[in-house]
């Protein structure tokens, strides 16, 4: 029976901004960080890491807020802890001081999600499965248990979240057998970064295609000359029966955006993604009528499951992109896909970042084996960057992530690239005072 | 032409949940505590104070997210800044990298009303004006242009934002005179928290019955058979022609909802207030198509424009109850007035706290001077509680708000109260290491 003795909290920045890597309309100088939580008990072999993801200035307020999160974990039982992520990830959510400041959004919502993510990760590695796996073996009423149905009863009930789930159990296997041959689909975001230049852009098409992908997706809603122009290299070098997706940040109003999507609809997106305010649910709805049969997707600054939940209800998006460091942990992230396979909408998780990428397999085999049971129009995101950093990289093969086997959320990182890009005092930044992030 | 000197931020915290004063079904143990901002200038005769509200632990991730926002202030000249309040306001929400912790929502945002209220101090006290009438003689295209209107011209343009205003302009002094006269009518919260025994509640209602009050709000939520007796009491002392409203602080899905007020419906409250999710503007639409004629206040949690604009399109509430200290300052409060009025929805602010009533009582005369010409149905919240740490408190006299005529936007504390109160090292709070707010 170990005991938490410490949970530490670590600010990690990478210095994206100097390559442009991550630059879109509205996120011109990312430099991609971690919240990086890790549990440590008394027993050497029992551990757990887990984040959330920023964009460098303010991680370190998210570490705050992290750090106040954990402190009632020190001390507890971790048998105790795991064996119940219910009633933790409850307690947590329901502190009403640390609530008041969301609730249920913002950095609040992002250090939580640290928390839980890490405390996830010690629950998968104490079973000695993957994450997908402790949940697909979980039984299901235990999975109900824990998995956040507050707000959602208009739209989903605890019956009907057993009964979808009872529904799958029959045919998981050949599902599971299924992923351990082609891997999960996937799509790369890595060539279409609005700072890259024309011939990097066609470089990088060239490669995703020879790579397998049958996916790219471009940054767009700077200019609209130079989307049009930068959408007509990618469709070249992709051809027409390739999908291209194209992402606008947040940058439009309603009526902007369907003006300005109308305008790229010759490039045959498949859909257009955040054309306005992440919280602009009937925006969002008003856009999809407009832009029909291109697709709306949203949600990578999805808040929480209500606002999932009426993106559903007004029938708003075409696609589903929930953040794994976003919302409140397995226990959230599970409610927002029981309602997505209740209204029948696809989810192509949000990732890239830092991380994300090792998370959302996890949460799109889940999602397939024991949920959708399906990959009709789900594709989820890939981005080649800083994988470098961590202990169980995610492997994408021939367009698709390969099943994840090691135990546990593949959240660890390298000691030392955490020593190295601890901000401010990592040997990174130390001799950078006042450089990208300060 | 002084210039920023000094940004100081602090954590003040009050220890009301020793006195159950500001309980309800949601917060049970709130110490009710403010993020305090203070702008510091090279000429002794310039400075601004602002704060946003906080219920206790968290206060902090606040304090420190507002020192982050505050850095591009410093060295900074004010006759600029406050010349153009719209500039700074949009450099502010426009860092990407904290915009990515929101965006507009929860910590961060809670940090720029801070930061930006204490700017409109400057503001006003330059002007030697209290912030409403600095903002009522304010050039209506100045005024438009420090609004703002992003992701809002699908429901209000630049152009419908001027016209508004403009209406307004010929009438404006007889209703300053009316205010002069009368005050900006409020109702009483004190009398109704959830942690009061009948005998206080009933000692109370009366009392804020004999002081002139024509409304009285009550908590409720956490027992339907202690509200149904409570209701009782209140409607009892009040009489069966005073407003009675209820107030559930988002404890209820939305069919409980539904369920939960037809049962109080009996005592014919005015409005109820936060029935569930304050993201829910799909719920709240449900529960007033299903309460009527009761109706469905909400907007204490409004985390920004954009849940508002949304609010009123669904025609999901009766009363647009915004908060001082959660919206982005003026800037974004200004949006939602405007948009209120357009759609013809009563703003209630919200108030109480810690200074709240201070700020809204500023925001409710530039509504009626300016933007609504309206009192029916408006009624401003007043709590009675923590005033006295306010150099310039607002005053109340029979059910009404005293217009408030000293220079600025009435948010500077006592020095004493900070020192007494700042936590954890404030005298109050250093000899009570590990005590409720640690």
């Amino acid at each position: 029976m170990p005991t938490i003795t410490e949970v530490t909290v670590e600010d990690v920045r990478f210095p994206t901004s100097l390559s442009a890597d991550g630059s879109d309309a509205m996120n011109k100088d990312a430099d991609y960080s971690a919240t990086y939580v890790s549990i440590r008990t008394d027993d050497p072999g029992t551990a757990g890491f887990g984040f959330t993801f920023t964009t460098g200035r303010g991680n370190d307020v998210c570490v705050l807020a992290a750090q106040l999160r954990a402190v009632p974990l020190i001390g507890r039982d971790v048998d105790e802890l795991i064996g119940d992520l219910g009633a933790v990830y409850r307690e947590m959510k329901s502190d009403s001081q640390l609530r008041w400041l969301g609730p249920e959004k913002g950095v609040e919502h992002l250090a939580l999600a640290a928390v839980m993510n890490a405390l996830w990760d010690v629950a998968a590695r104490a079973a000695g499965k993957p994450l997908w796996r402790l949940l697909v073996d979980m039984p299901t009423e235990q999975l109900v248990d824990l998995t956040d149905l507050e707000y959602l009863s208009d739209v989903l009930t605890r019956d009907e979240a057993v009964a979808m789930l009872r529904e799958t159990e029959p045919t998981r296997a050949a599902r599971i057998a299924e992923l351990e041959r082609s891997g999960y689909p996937c799509y790369t975001t890595s060539a279409g970064w609005l700072g890259y230049s024309d011939e990097k852009l066609r470089r990088l098409c060239q490669e995703a295609v020879d790579a397998g992908y049958r996916h790219v997706k471009l940054k767009v809603g700077a200019n609209v000359d130079d989307d049009i122009r930068r959408l007509r290299i990618a469709r070249e070098v992709i051809g027409p029966d390739a999908q291209l997706m194209i992402d606008a940040n947040q940058v439009w109003d309603v009526p902007q955006a369907i003006e300005w999507v109308g305008r790229l609809a010759e490039f045959d997106p498949l859909w257009i993604e955040e054309p306005t305010s992440p919280d602009d649910i009937l925006g969002h709805a008003a856009i999809r009528k407009a832009v029909a049969p291109i697709g709306v997707a949203t949600g990578e600054h999805g808040m929480n499951r209500v606002l999932f939940k009426q993106l559903f209800q007004a029938e708003a998006i075409d696609f589903c992109q929930l953040d794994a460091a976003r919302l409140g942990s397995i226990n959230e992230i599970v409610s927002v896909l029981l309602m997505a396979k209740k209204f029948g909408v696809p989810v192509c998780p949000h990732a890239g970042g830092v991380g994300l990428c090792e998370l959302v397999q996890h949460l799109s085999v889940f999602d397939y084996v024991a949920v959708s049971a399906s990959l009709e129009n789900r594709v989820t995101e890939y981005v080649d960057h800083l994988h470098e950093h961590f202990v169980e990289p995610c492997v994408v093969q021939d367009g698709a992530y390969v099943l994840p086997t090691a135990a546990g959320y593949s959240a660890e990182m390298h000691e030392a690239s955490v020593r190295e890009y601890a901000f401010p005092d990592g040997s990174y930044w130390a001799g950078r005072r006042g450089a990208a992030s300060a």
